[in-house]
C-alpha cells in the first residue's frame, strides 16, 4: 500500500471516521467508529490512538465536534467571510504525542442572526479545492443543514435550518410517531411542501389530522413530514443554482424539492479527505503543490 | 351539598378530570386524577366508576380523547361548520351501566388542508353559551394549539399549530436542550418572534448558534424558542381581535405576541362546565332553561 501524505479524522457528536489520505487526496483507506465525541467515553488521545493503530506515517488532522467546548481541545470559530487559509491559520494542535492538528469551525453574522458549523467548513474546503466556479450556493443538508454562499474561494455567509433534528424529534415520538416502517412517498413529499407555504408548526399537524381521517397512510408519514421541512427549508434559499452536498435517499429527497432549479450534485463523502488535505497545505503543515 | 344537574368528564391523553356540574354552570366540586386515556389502564368503566365514586345523582357527559379511535368508543367528527347544537346531536351513547354520553370532535376541510379537534368544541361550547358576540377568532393554545373562527354561534372553521408540542421534542433532548432550569425572559421572547421572520426551521437554530457564541443564557432557551414558535403561530393568523382562551404563563406569552391587537382573555377552566351542561340541554338529556 503506498504512503498517505495526511491522516484524517472525522470526529463528530456520534461517531468517528479516520481515513489515510493520499497525495492526490484520494482515499487510500477507512476505519469507522460508533465512538463519537458524545457517545465515547475515555481520554480523546487514548481513543485517538486505538482507532489509528498502525498508522504511524503522516501528520493528523482532525475536523467536526472534536474541535468544540465539549471536544478535545476548543478550535475557537473564525468569522466569515472566511477563506480555507483563514480557517487554516486558525487551527490548533491536538495535545497528542504525534504532530496533530484541530480544525476551527465558522461562524457568520447577519443583523441579529448568528450562525455556527462545525464540520461542513472542512467539506466546502474540499469543495473549493476542485471547483472551478468563482461563485456558488451549496447546500448541505443533515441535523442541522447548512447553506452556505461562497465566493472567490471564501465562505461569505451561511444559513442553518434544524430540518433534520426536527425530522427526527417528530417522528420518534408524538403525535407524529408510528409504529410503521416508513416508505417513500413522492406525492406525500409535493404534498407536504405545499402544506408549508403556511408554516411549518401549522403544515406539520396536517400529518396528524390527514391520519385520523384516515386520508394519510401511516407509512407515508415521513415522506409528508420530510416534504414540510425540507419544503419550507428550500423556499427560503432563493438561489437559482445550487450545489447539492448530498447523496443517496437525502439527495433525492432535496432534488425533488429543489425542482426547476439548477442542481449540481456533489457527493460528501470524497470532500473531507481533499478539504482536510487542502487545509495541511494552506497551513504549512504540508508542501503546498 | 346541592344537587349538580350533570356530571361532567374531561379525559384527556393524559389526565383525568371530573366534576359535579350545576344547574348554573358552576362547578361544584372536581376530582382529577392522571389516569388518561393513553397514561391509565384497564376497562375505561371500571376507571370511570373508581373516579365517579358516590356521584350517582345526574347524567354524565364526557369530552376529550375518551371519543377517539384510541379512546372508550369512537365519537366520530363532526364536520365544521358546526354549532353546539350539530355536536350535540352526534353525541353517542357510552357502554356504561348509567346514562353517560360521549362528545365527538370536529374536523374541518379548506383546500388540501385537514383540521381535527376533539375537547376544545367543549370549551368553545362553553365561550359560545355565554357569549353576545356574533362572530369572533378563538385562540386556545396548548401542545397542538387552535385557533378557531365562530361566527353565529357556529364554528366555521379552524387551524391547528403544533407549537406545544415542538416546544417540549425540542426543549427535552438535542441542541437545545439544557439541564438548567428555565426562567422568563421577555427580551428573549421578542428575539426569538423577530427570528421566526425567517421560519421556525431557522430561526430555532438561532438558539443553538447564540448559545454556542456566548450570546444566549441557557435559562433563556425556552423565552427564545418560545418566542419563535408562538410568533410564528401568531403571525400566520391576522385577526385583530382575539379570544385568548388561557390562563398563566401561557396567557402571557401569547398576549405578548399579540400585541397591537385588542385581546379578550377568558379563563379555560370554567368552560368545560358550561359547554358540557349547554351540550346536554341541546341534546335533550337535560331540560333547555
Amino acid at each position: 500500500m503506498s504512503g498517505a501524505a495526511l491522516i484524517g479524522v472525522d470526529w463528530g457528536s456520534s461517531s468517528l471516521r479516520v481515513f489515510r489520505i493520499g497525495v492526490d487526496g484520494s482515499i487510500l483507506e477507512t476505519r469507522r467508529s460508533a465512538d463519537g465525541v458524545f457517545t465515547g467515553g475515555g481520554p480523546f488521545e487514548d481513543r485517538l490512538r486505538a482507532v489509528l493503530g498502525d498508522w504511524h506515517e503522516a501528520p493528523i488532522l482532525l475536523c467536526g465536534m472534536v474541535g468544540s467546548d465539549r471536544g478535545w481541545r476548543l478550535a475557537p470559530y473564525v468569522a466569515a467571510p472566511a477563506g480555507v487559509r483563514d480557517i487554516a491559520r486558525a487551527m490548533i494542535r491536538a495535545p497528542f504525542d504525534r504532530p496533530a492538528w484541530i480544525v476551527p469551525g465558522v461562524s457568520f453574522s447577519d443583523g441579529e442572526t448568528r450562525e455556527v458549523m462545525r464540520g461542513e467548513e472542512t467539506l466546502i474546503a474540499g469543495y473549493l479545492a476542485r471547483s472551478t466556479i468563482g461563485r456558488a450556493t451549496l447546500c448541505l443538508p443533515g441535523t442541522h443543514s447548512k447553506w452556505a454562499d461562497v465566493v472567490a474561494g471564501r465562505i461569505v455567509g451561511f444559513r442553518t435550518y434544524m430540518t433534520g433534528e426536527l425530522r427526527a424529534a417528530l417522528l420518534e415520538r408524538g403525535a407524529l410517531a408510528s409504529g410503521i416502517e416508513q416508505r417513500p412517498s413522492p406525492e406525500e413529499f409535493a404534498r407536504g411542501a405545499r402544506a408549508a407555504v403556511s408554516g411549518v408548526t401549522h403544515a406539520l399537524f396536517q400529518a396528524r389530522a390527514r391520519r385520523l381521517l384516515g386520508t394519510l397512510a401511516p407509512e407515508h408519514t415521513a415522506a409528508f413530514v420530510d416534504g414540510t421541512l425540507i419544503g419550507e427549508e428550500v423556499a427560503r434559499e432563493t438561489a437559482s443554482d445550487v450545489v447539492l452536498v448530498a447523496r443517496g435517499a437525502m439527495a433525492e429527497s432535496y432534488a425533488a424539492a429543489l425542482h426547476g432549479r439548477a442542481v449540481t450534485q456533489v457527493d460528501p463523502e470524497p470532500l473531507a479527505a481533499i478539504g482536510l488535505l487542502e487545509l495541511a497545505r494552506q497551513a504549512g503543515i504540508l508542501p503546498a503543490v
